[in-house]
């Protein structure tokens, strides 16, 4: 029998027809002699009567039926007595007049409704029963909606969809590699890419000018709730173009999955912040700007305060900073905000200085240094007013940055300052091209050792790399970061000083990198691209906070896939072809 | 600068505007005191001219330019005096204003032309240069024309693009998987998956109802001139569709990228044919029927001849058949004729029997066997006129198949009979369910173990396995094998006599494949789908023999990346995290 429409798609327009249904059962009823099915597929449900005096055998079969199994039912759509407004199918039923069972099931461990209670390793374990909710379906449905938009997109102008190796060479710098090894070269070893990122600037280097992909990638990294051993990200390259024209060709991407996706229409161009702004003003590279409550730089109102942390901080060249939590300060007692002095422990910071605003002033632990001039010139820096809570953080610059960023948002939550239908994109540019890592005593690049530094600063790599600018561009939504791009380096000289500032030696940089540097010895265009992480965008899109739940078949916390018992031991043959052997650690 | 357009599009409609032009040098020439730049981009070459009684220090620079330096140019585009009618930009050229040099170039060790005599491995050494040719970026632009077509295609039909997991278990059935060491679970492996197969099919138990995507499969297998470790599939499933719609479906996506790609206009239905009947006529199960030439039958006639080889054969079960090349008597001598001989046994044919039909009869070393009865009906039943060549091969069936079927293929291709311009797909059906594999001692699937046995033959499971016919399907293109795909087992009694039938005592079925099992207790769907070659499927359409030709960078023949050298070795570091050692064996 060939399917008429879906389960969901039976409205009133169908009244009168014959029409062939297949799905699942959501629901079996017995009322007054009748038999009530709701048959489920992807596009939603419908109901469907047997009635034991048009059909006794048919109806013998429906009463058969239980939850979850399969049928194909043929009958007349009708309108219903009693509409049912929730279903978008809910004035109609059909009278079903032919059933057949096209599998049973038993009583499913997981229930097949919106919400679920269950824990999240029985839904990876009976996944293909998870998926079987709507939200998830919604979800991979949005997710392939999206990918379709940008495929568009691209396709429109004029990019080519070129697919990269994912057996590749192993490299020391970033994450942590995936690797697989080589059965026909013993002892050698693919790694699987953690981006395609010297494979698509080769592809500018053969002149393909403007090229995309939809890849996945692999970091070995440790896992949190929106990290996953393999991730897709959107990958883009052009030759040719300015930061700013790679910036707009992306907006111009994102502002047709809004529209395509979510029917939002953005405005455009997104706000440019640099990373010094950010960093200043919200504590954080990624600032969710759908609300206010900035971090408020109080150095010089509080240069002369006799309180000896703020005091001590200012001198020892770090900072003073506040937020201002309006109308917060009866929301938060004293043990509240004790726990958030703990909680900011984590980020490094030593202490929480607070104080509330009342209709004479503050009042707090640290009220007593704050005399009335200060606390007038206080209240005016930080626009606090009565009913307000502010929040100090002194101590070193990144110290307060983050502990005051993860605070901004912590409270943004509680109070409810979010606009959680808002869609805020921005850019942030002029990145700081290295950063000094303390482990490995070596500057390390901000973004990875192929992005550009600005034309000004390129004669202070060998000199002070930390003040180098990089033409580097992160795109951010709601407080993620949804991508990140660069002007990339392709002239050999600038590579090989990049590589020194990184303490690579020449041979080093030769053995792991000469191909790269070789290529650029044969006309290599300028270019740039970016590289957006599809997970993410899909999750925001759907309203989600774990990409797990915009994946089809996810790991878990442990990097395992719960369903298949991946990963699982191997036959001692298999290990033998590979010539290795397992060396598992004592203890 | 911002480019105008690229320099293949530089046509007389240009004629008169200022133009901006962004490419390499292809060509640099001084005539007459002018400097000619051939400028390339990925769209074609414009010529640009640069005379140094308008600008000299422009010239200057010009002069100094040498092939596949990176260059920016503004200039006024004017008609040639003498139009170059090979170059689709033939009949102008741009009168430089402006030059900038991007990058420089040293000599390139390929030279970047059309056609390339360079060997295999400096090309894949150079990809990047190598991609700079011509028909390299055509066939790579065909190919994501290609894709992008199918995906319009699966997206009208309602399909979900859906991401299946890179990082899965490894199974013993199939080919040799590459397998992934986990850090976190010591000793225990993630397998790249061979095909997404399973994992489409619990989508299906989703409810997903249509699923594609193009999805990148791993092999660890010995490597020919049309596999590499990693190859492209275009993987689709469907729930509660028969094979012909699964069929249907699949024609209209092909109908549309022949359409898309090379504006071609195929008729629809393909034709199908049996398996059986496939290796009857053209001993393949993936016949080229751009040409005749079939495998002819002679059992009956040749039942009583005298020839202890053809009778012999017939005794014992085998066949005798023969093909007949028209025209070819003269054109193979006894010479070349041992020569195939030759190159038949590695099919298994012990021998290679000819005649040469002329006015009188058939000559040649077999001739004395055949009295003018025999030879009335030989000629009769084949077909053979004058100037023909008649190619016997007897011994068992298989091996007669496999001899005649590759002979034919080559005398196709020797002779002139093929149409390289057509392009001839066909389903093949009804294929075996299972072969036997001698080596192995056992039976093994012919296509994989999840494939639908026929309804009517599920009983010949136990009691006769070779008997069995599967709901399988291959697309056919030309003499490849395009694609595969069948309708799967959704019932779990199947599923396991299946097992049991391939040797798998119920333990190793549970411990392999219980979650697969399990699902099919929930309401499992009938299903099936297909998998398309995407390399074979481009390489085709491209006109190309060897898949690489449609791969940006693909391995060579031991599996290594020429360019990055991978697979490489890594550190001591990187192998103890995963509690590896490498034993390489002695010798």
């Amino acid at each position: 029998m060939i399917r008429t429409a879906y389960c969901g798609e039976i409205t009133e327009r169908y009244v009168g027809e014959e029409v062939t249904v297949q799905g699942w059962v959501q629901k079996r009823r017995d009322l007054g002699g009748l038999i009530f099915i709701d048959l489920r597929d992807r596009e939603g449900i419908v109901q469907i009567v047997f009635d034991p005096k048009r059909n006794e055998e048919q109806w013998e079969i429906a009463n058969e039926c239980r939850g979850e199994y399969v049928l194909e039912i043929r009958g007349t759509v009708q309108k219903r007595e009693k509409e049912n407004p929730e279903l978008k199918t809910g004035a109609v039923e059909i009278i079903a007049s032919e059933i057949h069972i096209l599998n049973r099931a038993k009583t499913t461990p997981i229930e097949i409704t919106e919400e679920t209670k269950v824990n999240d390793e029985l839904r990876l374990k009976y996944r293909y029963l998870d998926l079987r909710r709507k939200p998830m379906y919604e979800n991979l449905a949005l997710r392939s909606k999206l990918t379709h938009s940008i495929r568009e997109y691209m396709d429109q102008q004029g990019f080519i969809d070129i697919e990269t190796p994912y057996m590749t060479k192993s490299t020391p710098e970033g994450a942590r590699d995936y690797l697989v090894p080589s059965r026909v070269h013993e002892g050698h070893f693919y790694a699987l890419p953690q981006s395609p990122q010297i494979t698509k600037q080769l592809l500018m280097a053969a002149g393909f000018d403007r090229y995309y992909q939809i890849v996945r990638c692999f970091r070995d990294e440790d896992l949190r709730g929106d990290r996953q051993p393999e991730f897709t990200q959107v990958d883009l390259e052009t030759s040719f173009l300015s930061a700013e024209q790679i910036q707009t060709l992306v907006e111009g991407m994102i502002q047709k999955a809004m529209r395509d996706v979510k029917g939002i229409e953005v405005t455009l161009p997104f706000p440019r912040m640099s990373y010094h702004e950010a960093m200043s003003r919200y504590g954080s590279d990624k600032p969710d700007t759908r609300f206010g409550m900035e971090l408020i730089a109080l150095n010089d109102v509080l240069k002369d305060i006799d309180f000896k942390v703020f005091a001590d901080a200012i001198h020892n060249g770090g900072e003073v900073k506040a937020i201002c939590a309006p109308q917060a300060a009866n929301r938060y007692s004293r043990k509240d905000l004790d726990k958030i002095a703990e909680h900011l422990k984590q980020f490094g910071a030593k202490g929480l200085a607070w104080l509330k605003v009342d209709a004479e002033g503050v009042k707090g632990p640290v009220a007593k240094f704050f005399n009335e001039e200060l606390q007038t010139s206080l209240l005016e820096a930080t626009g606090a007013k009565e009913g307000d809570l502010l929040l100090f953080v002194a101590d070193k610059k990144d110290v307060v940055a983050a502990s005051l960023g993860a605070l901004r948002l912590q409270l943004g939550e509680e109070l409810g300052l979010i606009d959680h239908d808002a869609f805020n994109f921005l850019w942030i540019v002029d990145w700081p091209l290295l950063e000094f890592d303390e482990e490995a005593n070596r500057y390390v690049a901000m973004h990875h050792p192929f992005t550009m530094p600005k034309a000004e600063d390129v004669e202070l790599l060998a000199s002070a790399p930390e003040k180098v600018h990089a033409d580097a561009y992160d795109i951010v939504l709601n407080g993620y970061e949804l991508g990140g791009g660069s002007l990339r380096i392709y002239q050999r000289e600038v590579q090989e000083q990049m590589f020194t500032a990184l303490g690579f030696t020449k041979e080093e940089a030769e053995e792991q990198f000469g191909f790269l540097l070789e290529a650029m010895d044969y006309g290599f265009p300028p270019h740039g691209g970016l590289a957006i992480g599809l997970d993410r965008f899909a999750m925001l899109l759907a309203g989600e906070d774990n990409i797990r739940e915009v994946i089809a078949f996810p790991k878990n916390s442990k990097a395992m896939d719960v369903m298949t018992q991946a990963p699982s031991l191997v036959s001692p043959q298999q290990l033998e072809e590979l010539a290795l052997e397992v060396q598992t650690k004592e203890g």
